[in-house]
């Protein structure tokens, strides 16, 4: 089993509205409600790809109830998450079809007690008994300490359980410093992180500060990998055009799943840029495009990445 | 007891947002949740002035449940909403912490189906029998006939119950051929029923197609109503400053309590204009500041409304 960890997971809301203009009122057209988080997200597309997943983290309130009754829905994906007192988070994409261009509102999400805290903690410790690797995503609510990704990243590295982080801002830091398996940042974050806009000095730093391995998001031009095993460039064949929400989480699923499944690292970072194109050229947010993955994942160049230094 | 119909209640959610930019990502400051829709406010602000209400409508879904947790901590206002299998809509209001504007986003509401309208018939013919007076406020649900309100007015003219009439569009011009007490429309609506901009002239021939008394709300320049016992403007002593949603639904509660304490009608109009005013004041968007009102109610002008024919 994999496991996904989703502090602050969401209920994604899709709103389609004709135009969006700052202080009127919209009618919306279409409303679609999605299970969200980026854990969540990984979760549903390694079951896709037919592996058996759980997930974890932080679920509470209607919203909370809302995303556990659409998550039920999901075929090999099963639910460990935590009940809080606090309502989980919402997100809402406005969608503006005039423009097809989108707004983003995120809700900063529930406040998490240390009782709380720790619940999850022992639920964690439990879950990863079962688990052939661990990712933990996105975010942390209000509440859980900054270093709780580095505490899970120990905890997950006691237990010979493979870890991948995919986070940001001060919770990257103190989890890179714990020595994770691989961290996927994008060049933004690589840069916050290091202070070098060249992705490749900075996937070097992040290595030399902890991480065993570094794949960092050049968004539409693929991946580049900084591992023991080598260096790489992963492109998908032509720009894809789309959505790009969730082609990180599909990334981080490709690459998970190339773990447990032992691929060598090119074929890894293959399947991570072809499923990460096949969401971006997805109907519905967040989705991948199977016939669009399978066509794709055979055409990914995969190249030598040599420094520039 | 008095009588609130919202057949599209809603959650209505405020975000504080920094600035909101079309296109980009924005992290919400701060997350407000209240039990909406028209008839919703009205009954909360009844409550507040010491009437016993009732509140019926349909309610289902995630956001129904969060509706009627909501609403059972309002004291004096008693849940007799129908349940319906699709979800009560969520409006959201994004206020621009920059400009303090607001931009609204409202969800349709649920599809009502036709079972589900013949259960809410039933419900309301009941409470039909203890009430004093029924306010039926807002927009229709899919689903629900465009002559509900016509219909939901004979039912309560064959029960002898007043009637009070505050929504748009055809609903509210099948509504008024179906001989309301009182129905107030703000003058846009009422030049999209009458096709008059004159709104003196606009509420007389309302009254003609067959609404008993009309109560026209002119926004910040207060009330003006045409009624068979007189004519008069109601406005407030100066003009005021704040976040004008639910304005209306308090004037809407002040004539509604007026008319079951057999206020005579500039009484009625000045408690509507206070209310409303008072509401515009308050910090919080649709509650009222009862000091403002207070002191307001005794100040506002009333005086006799001369037709410019």
């Amino acid at each position: 089993m994999i496991l996904t960890v989703t502090l602050n997971t969401a209920l994604d809301i899709t709103y389609r509205v004709r135009s969006l203009r700052p202080h009127a009122s919209h009618r919306v057209q279409e409303v679609v409600e999605r299970p969200g988080g980026k854990g969540v997200n990984v979760a549903r597309v390694l079951a896709a790809l037919g592996h058996e997943v759980t997930v974890t983290g932080f679920a509470g309130g209607a919203t909370g109830r809302a995303v556990r009754e659409r998550l039920a829905a999901v075929a090999a994906v099963r639910d460990a998450l935590v009940g809080v007192a606090g309502a989980t988070r919402r997100t809402i994409a406005v969608v503006d079809e005039l423009t097809g261009d989108t707004t983003q509102l995120n809700e900063p999400g529930p406040q998490v007690t240390p009782a709380e805290w720790a619940a999850f903690q022992e639920t964690y410790g439990r879950l990863l008994g079962g688990a052939s690797a661990v990712a933990l995503c996105g975010s942390l609510p209000p509440g859980v300490p900054v270093g709780a990704y580095a505490g899970l990243i120990r905890a997950a590295r006691a237990a010979e359980v493979p870890v991948l982080l995919d986070t940001s801002g001060e919770p990257l830091r103190r989890g890179v410093a714990a020595r994770p398996d691989i961290v996927k940042p994008n060049t933004e974050e690589l840069a916050e992180l290091t202070g070098s806009h060249e992705p490749l000095r900075a996937a070097q730093d992040t290595r030399r500060r902890g991480a065993h391995a570094v794949v960092a998001s050049l968004g539409a031009d693929g991946l580049l990998a900084h591992t023991p095993e080598g260096r790489w460039r992963a492109a998908p064949p032509a720009r894809v055009h789309g959505n790009p929400t969730g082609a990180g989480d599909s990334a981080v699923a490709g690459l998970l799943s190339g773990l447990v499944e032992r691929l060598p690292w090119p074929e890894r970072l293959a399947r991570a840029v072809a499923l990460s194109a096949a969401t971006v050229r997805a109907t519905a947010a967040g989705e991948f495009d199977r016939g669009a993955y399978e066509e794709l994942v055979g055409r990914v160049a995969v190249t030598c990445a040599v420094s520039a230094a």
